[in-house]
Formats: structure tokens, sequence, C-alpha cells
């Protein structure tokens, strides 16, 4: 009877009627059946990336369609741009470097936001630069930069902007068209409410241009041939068939709720689990002026150990929270605001994180950070 | 009320029991739960695969474990032979080639297989092969080769086996060590009776040696991160977790049947579907020697759209057979014998296949088929 309750940045919590829907019977991909399913998850898609340009959809985790951007406008030599604030900006940088790109790395500390200004002097010093990586929602810290402001810098110029969307799409908002984003790439199991093995990519007509030129072999990533499968609703290979249903179900769920209101009720909870956590005395990790609304990284105190922490929470009760990675292994914990979760379901979380710190000795008044979390949500905005 | 059958080779029906386990709430892919079913996978497969060799699992569908094959053993100009005999050797002729391989095409005429003998001659003409890429089960024709034979001959050199049993797995036998396959590939979505999104890459130490001197550049499906993962009963990335522990699932229900009765069991479906196919006049396409029993391949009459009578059975009936690929297209019809079908469920295909037939035209006994199928699935053997 113990509860299952994932807090994580990915997987989030899968609603019931997305279950359901994962149960259904199968049918065949090449059939005007599923064509139709295609059709309409690439227009709820477009809504959700706020976007005109092409989607295509891959069947791989969020790092696949991270390949496949990296493959598809670098050819070997070519310069890019590649920030590292966290494990997530790492990655991009990894890419670059095993696919042979002329890397130059930002190096941003942990818990601290790129700059537009530092880009822009990058940019500057590196006029030949054709594609620039970021991450919207960097989970390893908590932290998400001025995508707008970038983008702006980044449109001026020859290169491309590149967002890693993974974490953050319907959850935090991200305008493709507006903000300029040439290629947005996510996945299924965070905001989407999926599990995961479908990703996704954007590219803008500047984007496309770049792919056709990319000297660099690919073939199950090759966005070229995507591009001409989904242009008649098809797929290259055979996809993740029973996610990509899920997803035309989950995608009319954004709709009926509405983006916006997502966005409001993510940030809502943001707030009132930083006030829950703040009156029990654990302070926020990141920078609070680029803290991302899609989850909150905690510093634990010192005299407790994160990864027993969050180990008794999810063991003993069912509750799961992330722990910190790399350096901040057992230094911090870190709770998501993303997908099918509410109220009630951060109120859980708090409830369960006061009870274990209560339980290692952590000195704190019982109930008083479900107080403030419960003042936060009930206070009008 | 319309029957939803899926008679295709791939994807294949997706039992009730897996459905229920799809449809169940998500867990976190980084805990003990997870690994726990992670160890189970592999233990599974590896009775599956008839192997003690190294599984790794892989998000993606069959064609990005095959990529993996060739990016992991093959560096830019290493020797290839790739035997082309349909839509899938085909692709293992496109992977060499788009990775850069000296690719050997071994071309075979549709619906024939490759022979020992051919790809002795070829090796000893092409002694620094460093791979053999051939296909278990030949799905665009219903063809496969003697893997045990070739298994012989390319021991003996310093090349690697590497068969594409995608089709094929857990529905025919293939004996990964015995027969020395180094590199097996396959995917969730055929024998296996789950949707696609996960495959699977078996390698033998010979194999290990190539994919640790190869210099193709590789990040999403590199197989060495793999390996040092699966040793932790890990991933590299984010796995596709609603698919892998329904495979657990289904690696349970394959022992407790026995895979040697679902051998035998699919035999039985193709006899008795060809027995049921030579009653009504329709022609077996490839050459029954090498014929599969993974699926049924046979001629459409010349005065009938094949095209038109596979449409009709799923548009109007809900039966879905596969048509012909390529120059086949109208003139082949496939049905496949392969997951959770049963003799009801083969005559229920061969039922509607003789009303769409009757209904376009073509001259024959109405039951004609039927009795055929029913008598060879009755007879003593």
């Amino acid at each position: 009877m113990k509860r299952n309750l994932l807090l994580t940045p990915g997987p989030t919590q899968v609603p019931p009627q997305l279950c359901e829907a994962l149960g259904r019977p199968i049918i065949h991909h090449r059939t005007p059946q599923f064509q139709d399913n295609i059709k309409q998850a690439l227009e709820g898609l477009k809504e959700v990336f706020q976007t005109k340009n092409d989607i295509y959809i891959l069947t791989s985790s969020g790092s696949g369609a991270m390949e496949a951007a990296v493959v598809n406008l670098l050819s070997i030599g070519d310069k890019a741009i590649a920030v590292d604030g966290g494990k997530f900006g790492e990655r991009w940088v990894e890419l670059c470097q095993t696919y042979k790109a002329n890397t130059v790395i930002h190096k941003v500390q942990w818990g601290k936001a790129p700059t537009a200004g530092e880009i822009k002097s990058l940019l500057n010093a590196h006029p030949d630069t054709k594609a620039v990586f970021i991450t919207l929602a960097e989970t390893s810290t908590g932290v998400t930069p001025d995508v707008k402001a970038i983008g702006e810098v980044v449109k001026n110029t020859k290169a491309v902007l590149v967002v890693d969307a993974i974490s953050g799409l319907a959850a935090q908002e991200i305008r493709t068209d507006e903000w300029h984003c040439d290629v947005v790439v996510s996945g299924s199991q965070k905001g989407l409410m999926l599990p995961p093995g479908l990703a996704f990519v954007s590219a803008s007509a500047k984007a496309i241009e770049l792919i056709n030129m990319s000297t660099t072999p690919r073939y199950y990533f090759d966005l070229r041939e995507c591009k001409k499968a989904m242009e008649k609703t098809d797929t290259p290979f055979t996809p993740a068939i029973g996610i990509l249903i899920a997803l035309v179900d989950s995608l009319n769920m954004i709709k009926k709720d509405g983006l916006n209101n997502m966005f409001a009720r993510y940030a809502q909870l943001a707030r009132a689990v930083r006030a829950g956590c703040s009156a029990i005395g654990l302070e926020l990790y990141p920078d609070p002026s680029c803290a991302t609304n899609v989850l909150t990284a905690v510093k634990v105190p010192a005299n407790i150990d994160g990864e027993k922490l969050t180990k008794i929470m999810r063991d003993t009760y069912g509750i799961t929270f992330a722990g910190g990675q790399d350096h901040l292994k057992g230094k911090v914990i870190r709770m998501a605001h993303m997908g099918a979760l509410d109220e009630y379901d951060v109120l859980t979380g708090l409830a369960c994180l006061e009870k274990v710190l209560h339980q290692m000795g952590h000195k704190f008044e019982l109930g008083a950070g479900l107080t403030a979390a419960q003042k936060s949500l009930n206070a009008k905005v």
C-alpha cells in the first residue's frame, strides 16, 4: 500500500489517463490510422513548442535528439559554442567534441546562468560560429538562462541557437519562434507526462540550411530523412508506437489545461516548495535570480547525508526526490515541478521531507514547511 | 466492434497481460527497484539469445541497434561484407556505406538465401574483412539463411558475424553462442510481443575487441558506455522504462511457454498458412528451401491488386496483413507467425483473406483454405 510518488525531474508522474492510453492494443505504424496520430501529435507539439517550424519525432531518449542536433548541424571542424553550467550542458560539450566540432566551451559556475552578454562576446570573438548550444532548464543545478535575450543576440549572427528543452518543455515557457530558437530538442518523459522513449527536434529554415550542408555521417538520426518522412506523416524507422499514441492524449490534456495556466501552476508550486524549504532551514541551491520553476534544488543541512535522506524517503515511504549529481552528491536534493503534479503532491513531498529530516535529527518545527507552503499556495498573487 | 488483429511482421500483437504491464504507474530508472528490472531483463534476454555474451539494451527501434553494430565494430575504411537479399539486408549496406566502411555487397536474388559457400568465397577473396552482416529472417522476402553454417565459416576468420535478428528472435531459433554469432541485434516489437522502442545488441569477446578498436565517433549508441553501465545494471541514458518493465513480463511468459515450444508452434502455424494459401491458389513467394517460419509471403493472383486486398482487409475488417515492399508492392502479401498468435488467429486471418479475395473476384472454393489449414493444424507430425 506504499505510495509511489515521483517528484523527480524525469521521468515525471504518468497520470492514469495516459497509463490507460499506454495499455491500449497496438496498431500498425504504416496505416492511415497511425498517420492520423502522427498528424495530431505534430500539430499539438507545434503548439507546445510555440513554433511553425518543422518538428521531427525520434524514437530515443532526449540525448538521442541532442545527438541528432549536433550531427545534423555541424561538420567536422565547424565551430560551436557550448554552454556548460551543469550535467546537461556538459552533454552538449561531450557531443560536440565526440563529433569533432571545434568546440568553444563556455564554463558557467554551477548555480549561475550564462548571460546574453557573455554569448554576445563569445560570438564577437568567434564570428565563424555555426551553432550555440544552451540548456533551457539545467536540472542538475535548477538554473534557467534568459533564452529570449540570448536569442536576440544569436539571431543577428550566422549561428543557429540550439536549446535543450528536454526538461522544461510544457513546464516552463519557451517561445521557439518569437525567441529565435532555431533548434529545440525535447523528450516525452518530462513536461509531457509520458514514459521515456520519444524525442523531438524542431528546426527553423536557418537550421535546415545547416542540416543540408552538414557532412557528418548519420543514419538513424538523419534529420533529412525525418523531414521527408514526416512530410508524408510517416517516420523513417519503426517509431515507439505506443508512446506516440499516448502523446496525442497528453497533448490534448495540455491543450485543455492551457499552456499558460500550466506555467503559472508550476511557478506557484515552485514558490510554495521554496517557502516550505526555507521555513525548515533548507537554502535554495541556485542563484535565485536565475532559478527555474521546473524544479527546486535545495542544499541539505551540513549534518545530514542527502543520499541517505532521499533513499529513506523513497525506499521507506515511496516518495522519490532526486539527489545531487557529481560534486553535489549528498549535498543537494531536487524536487521537480513538471507534468501531472498538483499542490497536494508537493505538500505530500514536503510532509515526507519533514518526516525524514526530523527522524535524521535536523532541528525545526514539524509542520513549519507545510504551513509556509500552504500559505504560499493560498496567497493572492 | 471491429476486430483489431495484427498479422504483420512487426509490430506484432501485444497480449493483454503486457498491455496491462505497459499501463502500470512509472518508476524512476535510477533506483534499486528499476535495477532489478534491468537485471531480470538481461537474464531473460540471455536465455532467448541463447548466449552467455554481454547484452546491451538501447532505447531506439531495431535500426538503432543495427547502427550501433556498424559504428562500434567498424572504423572508416574497414572492410565489411554485407548481404543484401531484401529491404533489411539493404539497410546493412546503407549503414556500412554511410559510415564509410569499405563495403563488399553480396547481392542475393530476392526470395533466395545467401549460402555458407558464398560467404566462404567472399572471405577468401577478402581476408581483411572485419565483419559480415546478415539477416536472420528477411521479412521483405520471407527468407532465412543457414546461420549455423555461415557461423562455422566466419568463426575461422578474423571477421565477426553480425546477425540482424530483429525479426526472428524468440520466433525462430538462433543459437548465438553455439552458432558463433558475434553480434546479434534485435528489437522489442516482434517475437517479444511488445511495442517498438527498445533494441538489443549482444557482443562476443571477439566483437568487444573490435568495439574497443573502432575509431568511428559515437555517443548515443556507444557500446563501450553501454557495457560500463549495464555491468552496474544501469543505462547510459534514460531508457524506455515502461517497455523495459513489460519486457520482464514478456520474458517470463516466454520462459513459461518454452522457447522450443514456441519455435514448434510458429513452424506449425507457418505450415498451416502455407497449406491454406496453396489450397486457394496462392503460391509461396520465396524459394521453399529457405523460407522462414517467421512469416509467410505469398504471391497475389495476377488479376488481383495486393495493395487493395490488404487495404480492404485492414480498413473494412480490421485484420492487418503486410503488403509487398519495393518492386513487390501489390504483388505479394505477408502474414507473420511471431509473438502472441495461436491457430485461431491464423484461421481468422485466412478466413478474412478468403472473404476479400472472393469479393475481388478470385476464383476458388470458399473454405478450401480454412479446411487445408485446419487439417494441417490437426495433423500428427
